[in-house]
């Protein structure tokens, strides 16, 4: 299978290489392209390979386009794409709310994929952990309302952000190491973040729109939305930025039609596809999940409001299962579906 | 007046001191007791004093005694001296759900205070953001359900985490350095705090009950109820420690009876004792709040469920408003009333 990957030299593009390598995804040729600013070369199967701007001609060729790149390459690309044959899995925003566009995550709504389909979204980062950990609770007891606060890796924003945390935190360093008990923190430079996060959360995760929440937080409702195929769930979300290098930790209140008890939401979760449960005094934390497959879930129980509402602790590796690895498990069902083939053996 | 301070050498014992000094509270002498274990000297008004270990023969000489240390020194002292007439101010949990002792934010119930008190407590400095920021909101539609997400800073975990928080960033910072993106963390040991907190959250202050929730969480629904005089007030809380040195965030949802528009919410808090107003697309972060009196507040917004609830960002220094603040300011309001005064001027 010709497999081309657009951002490839990007930091979800990197990981999607590792893990088509680690899971021996078919890939007969390897298509890498970068996300059109640079041209840099990336690593695959023990070669170097060189990845340009991405190229009409050159995608062309290609039975499967991974595009983790920007919402503009997505636009310029993923259609025509789509509509020559290849099959484009998308990790960009553009499509993910087109009616036309499925949004799937394989473990909720594998479904929505048809024969006929080409072009896929697949979700925003954030959303991932509770889509997947809280589905089996969705379709249990019907899942009303859920709240949600995030602690977001810098990773999710991207190479430039997480270059701008190691910065900030190399500059506090000396003053951790020389103040006192409560050391002033040197003042640092904002670019790619919108605001210090050496020591700091913020919850700015996107711009502000007229009603006051954020470009992530409106995400997170309308995608889950789709996903669960459930319209009228109520959502609200505050999305913070925390000083984490990967993994995006969720704190979710979930509420039912039907209650459901602790035991019995654990009992489910157990033999949940695709999810770690955590019992006892045990809880999932970033460190703990980076670089693993899983969404992990933990901590549930009572909330203490009402009597059908339960309280999660989610965590998930944002550049994993929130963005390469749920790219890849989508081309993988397609491929054992037999609808993923090469073109021009 | 003769002011004891128990738990001087600490870490709120130091803010403790050096905003006495800051807001010229009338000390004629001031009485510094170590915690007990050790014994130690700290700075006043530019002198060099011993602090040495809880002692109660020199305690009964004091008017006015702050107690910021633990609940066992709490327990060991404060009846004793506030029988025998002293002003006791405790910031320990020993005391605040003791019906028999007010639990005091003056912003809120000062109240709750009389002439014959004697004995006073000062809450858990994680839900003094939302009692402070919340209070004109439930005045004005009656909070019946709040759900709350924090960010705590780890100076809330005392000295001893504060240190590991240190240690544990020197040993990323090479690693941040050197690692590619996505650097390997070394593993770390943590002692005073339950998991590592350097580049990573855990959803745990104090421990779990049968229920699942950590001493934390109980604290905050049990102390806010008592504070607010609103005995059926649900709370949901998910307490975790975050990678800050100062400042607790809280991501909050606030459900009243009767409905408060955003723009009437910050209408309310701009007139607030106590509260800073963040507007537009401004809002708090630990770092901006750090050594500041006010509780801050931003992003007011319609949640997004019903019609009735409200989401808020809150940040407020755990230290001050949090912890030494309050209780100086608990000491003022005696003071003002005339209620504390020398006894052996």
């Amino acid at each position: 299978m010709k497999v081309a990957v657009v951002g490839a030299t990007g930091l979800v593009g990197g990981v999607l290489l590792e893990r088509l390598q680690a899971r021996r995804f078919p890939v007969s040729e390897l298509l890498p392209f970068s996300s059109g600013r640079t041209r840099a070369a990336v690593r695959f199967r023990g070669r170097r390979l060189n990845a340009p701007r991405p190229d009409p001609r050159r995608l062309a060729g290609a039975d499967l386009v991974f595009m983790v790149s920007s919402d503009e390459v997505s636009e310029r690309f993923a259609r025509e794409l789509a509509a020559r044959g290849a099959w484009v899995i998308d990790d960009s925003s553009r499509f993910r709310l087109d009616p036309s566009v499925p949004l799937v995550i394989p473990e909720v709504n594998a479904a929505a994929v048809t024969r006929q389909t080409r072009l896929i979204a697949g979700p925003n980062c954030t959303l991932t952990g509770i889509a997947v950990g809280g589905y089996p609770l969705h379709r249990r007891g019907r899942v009303r309302a859920l709240r949600i606060a995030s602690y977001q890796a810098v990773s999710g924003a991207g190479r430039e952000a997480l270059l701008e945390f190691r910065a900030q935190s190399l500059q506090a360093a000396p003053a951790l190491r020389a103040g006192g008990m409560l050391p002033e923190l040197p003042a640092v430079r904002s670019r790619a973040l919108p605001r210090a996060i050496a020591c700091n959360v913020f919850p700015q995760v996107g711009s502000f729109d007229g009603r006051g929440e954020s470009g992530e937080e409106v995400k997170v409702r309308h995608e889950l939305r789709k996903i669960w195929g459930a319209p009228r769930l109520e959502v609200a979300v505050t999305a913070v930025r925390v000083p984490v290098v990967r993994g995006h930790s969720l704190a979710v209140w979930l509420t039912t039609e039907r209650p459901i008890a602790p035991e019995a939401a654990r009992a489910l979760l157990r033999r949940a596809p695709g999810v770690r449960l955590w019992e006892g005094d045990r809880y999932p934390t970033p460190r703990d999940v980076a670089g693993t497959d899983p969404v992990h879930v933990g901590r549930i129980r009572r909330s203490g409001i009402g009597d059908r509402e339960l309280a999660l602790w989610v965590v998930s590796d944002n550049l994993l299962i929130g963005a390469a690895l749920n790219s890849i498990r989508i081309a993988e069902m397609l491929v054992e579906k037999g609808w993923l083939r090469p073109r021009n053996p």
